[in-house]
């Protein structure tokens, strides 16, 4: 965990630690004056405490796939899918770092959910394999 | 538009030119075999003119702000804020980009929508300012 530490390599270990539900693991990406934001619900969470907790409540079993990483040095970018096996449930979430001597100091997620392709633009478009 | 451009400024170009509602610069800035998806919608865009027809098509003015932006070498993500002053509307993208002698080739965009905040965790969280 050195101070030089590429944002990238530590967000790779939050999102590793996460997906082993190691809570301690994950928390110890986070610098002590943490914050992550949910902007899509305006909420807001201070610290790692508020994150453990938020965390061991979760509900469902997540496993977590990193997709997509983009980076270069206090600057991350991810998208992760999250999967809940047992209920058959696959989640997007695109967050942003900031990173600081290794750790994680702020962190927003971006949930994004499925929607009806728009019929306007139909001439231009390929469905998605 | 060197070969061994960053991504970044690739990016902040093509952004630039559709918040001038400049077709023609932003598709410039795309690679002749580009691909564009919109995953929620399981829509694709391929090449640069229906890449153009949509964008002369898309209802509502949007000013565009580039918000956040991380990357290194060929890889670029980006937060954007755009703004229908007309309907007093504003959406957010999420955007990952690879870029290749100087041009985007591959493009995903996701639009998170607002949500309610879940009450399980309102123990652990704030308010967003």
């Amino acid at each position: 965990m050195g101070a030089n530490e590429d944002g990238k390599v530590v967000v790779r270990r939050f999102w590793a630690a996460l997906d082993e539900r190691d809570w301690a693991g994950a928390a110890a990406t986070l610098a002590p004056e943490y914050v992550g934001v949910w902007p899509q619900s305006r909420e807001r969470v201070v610290g790692r405490e508020a994150f453990v907790a938020i965390n061991e409540h979760y509900p469902g079993i997540w496993r977590i796939t990193v997709e997509r990483l983009a980076g270069e040095g206090d600057q991350a970018a991810s998208r992760v899918s999250l999967t809940d096996h047992e209920r058959g449930r696959t989640e997007v979430a695109v967050s942003f770092f900031t990173v600081r001597d290794g750790l994680i100091r702020h962190h927003e997620d971006w949930w994004p959910e499925p929607y009806d392709a728009p019929a306007w633009r139909s001439d231009w478009v390929e469905p998605m394999g």
